[in-house]
């Protein structure tokens, strides 16, 4: 059992503790050799030249991914090439393109907050008056982390990125309780497995903390969460993790805000939370095999990223307090240096006592020497 | 935080997730490139020699072991080197020659078997004469799994044996209800932590089952194999992992019968079911950084060995059906090729009720073939 990564990011690197577990042998092809999944790197390369790609892949049981922006033709060349691929192009497609994302769901019928494809600075004006003169705009390829993402009350603020871009997502600005997320595993053989909904804290547009699962959303709320997921999973024809990021609205529904057809930071928590973490999940379920079990560990599991920040030091300096502070407390280095606002790692706790498992997992990471 | 293995089996293999967690650079001398610890091989080259050993210990932090066959004159030219070696040579010393460690520990006035230093046939005789015409004979050095290990009733059956190894260990035959293991980690600086006592169930000599913690072991049998095993730790100087098997006998006596400084077999159950796993553990040990909190994940682990046989043909053929039937379990493959009786895996599986925990564990390792 071969796989092959496309990617050498903190994604990438989680893979590697359940390869080693299962006896899956993990290839990653990487920009640099020193990057996050270093340990497993075995092709240094471009992930937009075909040829590279197609040469990496050869020899593997099946392609993945570490994000999603490989380009459509390159992963074409790979599949052309008779190798599997994982999620397929053409599921992946609604991950990398905001628009076609936006249309796919909207022909489903599934909840998401108004938009519309603008291309001009009148359609831009004209969506605007129609929603409180106030817009978020997307670029619709390539952003991530908050990037590629603007909000705006006019069109003139972004006439020379609309310029650049030729065309953006524009979305309402929605009324939202609070932001969750809905994971999910699937296998070519169309076996589904499910994390509970989690609920996610955004600061400046980067996810900074997970409580799994969402507090207060057992019951009708959850089974909503899955039906939307479950939904995208089946007829986008997912294949690995898909993690749907949701708002809970004011007036009460759930809109799909995001796709992302990989592990996803709003996961992480299941490393040490869940029977079968994300990471773990999207090795079986790329290989086809029988998925494991999702249930929670304890009764809570809170996610704090680590930030890389301008006090922080290095990493390993902060080391020894955290650990000392924090004995119930996992620590997930990325193995990146240290820039401000930069994932570098993150940490996980878990128990019965919600107040107590999210102090512990934030007192774990302030040691990291960041708050944003 | 560089720390160096010397030997790539399975205890080297299962290292390395969380050496990844921890953003902790693992380095491993293996004897081949291909061993069980692949994915971390650094270097390829005979343990027993100073020069190998020494030119792989350059430049890391510190050096530990995956096995403790590495010739003590070897570690002393690591240590001149001045590179720190935990556990340190005069404490592995104990680990690597059983007649030092009856020693050691009876002048600890620690609870054992019966035992002698027996160098001629007369002098066996003399200990069958005494203990019931029976003895269980160990070559001082070099055994594991049962190997070196024979139980006699006559010293004629050992008299070649003896010829050849000049010196052995006579023990008596203990009368035990079931085997114990208690382990322990310990840092430089002294703190310690323990993880719950275990049973060990072990067949032909090999460890086949883990319950942990050993049923009815709570309170005084648990004080007692703690205060063993710290007393061994702290007095032998220990550094990293310690695993004391001790017999529970008839009589209600706890006899220590083998250490091993290094994870072992019988703590594998941690990976799954602790907080922090004894891998984790070493890994933080020998490195002195602070130790990571031992409780139990579910109120039962039960940790199975997988064993190659002659019917199992290969782990990858009989892995879906396994993952399939035992969605809970968790696997750890070693990546070796499957021989009759030779470990090359485990599964844990984790909850409330101990029947139902070792009815799945058994399940799961079931499908991997091999009964012995």
């Amino acid at each position: 059992m071969i796989v092959g990564v496309i990617g050498g990011g903190q994604l990438a690197r989680m893979m590697i503790p359940p390869a080693v577990s299962l006896g899956i042998e993990l290839r990653v092809l990487a920009e640099n050799a020193n990057e996050s999944a270093a340990v497993a790197v075995t092709a240094v390369g471009d992930f937009r030249e075909a040829e590279t790609v197609v040469r990496f892949a050869r020899g593997v049981d099946v392609v993945t991914f570490d994000h999603e922006h490989v380009p459509q033709e390159v992963i074409q060349a790979v599949v052309a090439a008779g190798v599997a691929v994982y999620p397929k192009p053409e599921a992946l497609l609604y991950a990398q393109d905001k628009l076609l994302m936006r249309e796919r769901l909207g022909n489903l019928g599934l909840p998401m907050p108004d938009w519309a494809r603008v291309t001009s600075v009148a359609e831009l004006e004209s969506f605007l008056l129609e929603h409180d003169g106030r817009a978020v705009l997307k670029a619709p390829r390539g952003g991530y982390d908050g990037r590629g993402v603007r909000i705006v009350s006019s069109a003139a603020e972004a006439e020379g990125w609309l310029a650049t871009e030729g065309e953006l997502l524009a979305e309402e600005l929605v009324g939202f309780r609070r932001e969750l997320a809905q994971s999910v595993a699937r296998r070519p053989s169309g076996e589904i497995a499910l994390w509970p909904v989690v609920e996610s804290i955004q600061r400046n547009g980067v996810c900074v903390e997970v409580i799994a699962p969402a507090p207060g959303a057992a019951g009708k709320l959850a089974d909503l969460a899955a039906d939307i997921t479950v939904t995208i999973a089946e007829q986008l024809d997912v294949v690995g993790v898909l993690a749907v990021e949701l708002f809970e609205t004011t007036d009460d529904r759930l809109l799909v805000n995001e796709l992302a057809m990989r592990p996803h930071n709003t996961g992480h928590w299941s490393i040490d939370g869940s029977t079968t973490s994300q990471f773990e999940q999207h090795l079986r379920a790329v290989l086809d095999l029988p998925l494991g079990a999702t249930g929670c560990r304890d009764q809570w599991a809170v996610m704090v990223n680590v930030l890389g920040g301008p006090n922080s030091g290095s990493l390993s300096d902060r080391y020894s307090l955290a650990l000392l502070d924090q004995p119930t407390v996992k620590f997930h280095s990325y193995g990146k240096e240290s820039r401000p606002g930069r994932k570098v790692g993150h940490v996980t706790a878990g128990g019965d006592d919600l107040d107590d498992v999210v102090y512990r997992a934030r007192a774990a990471s302030a040691f990291f020497g960041q708050s944003t």
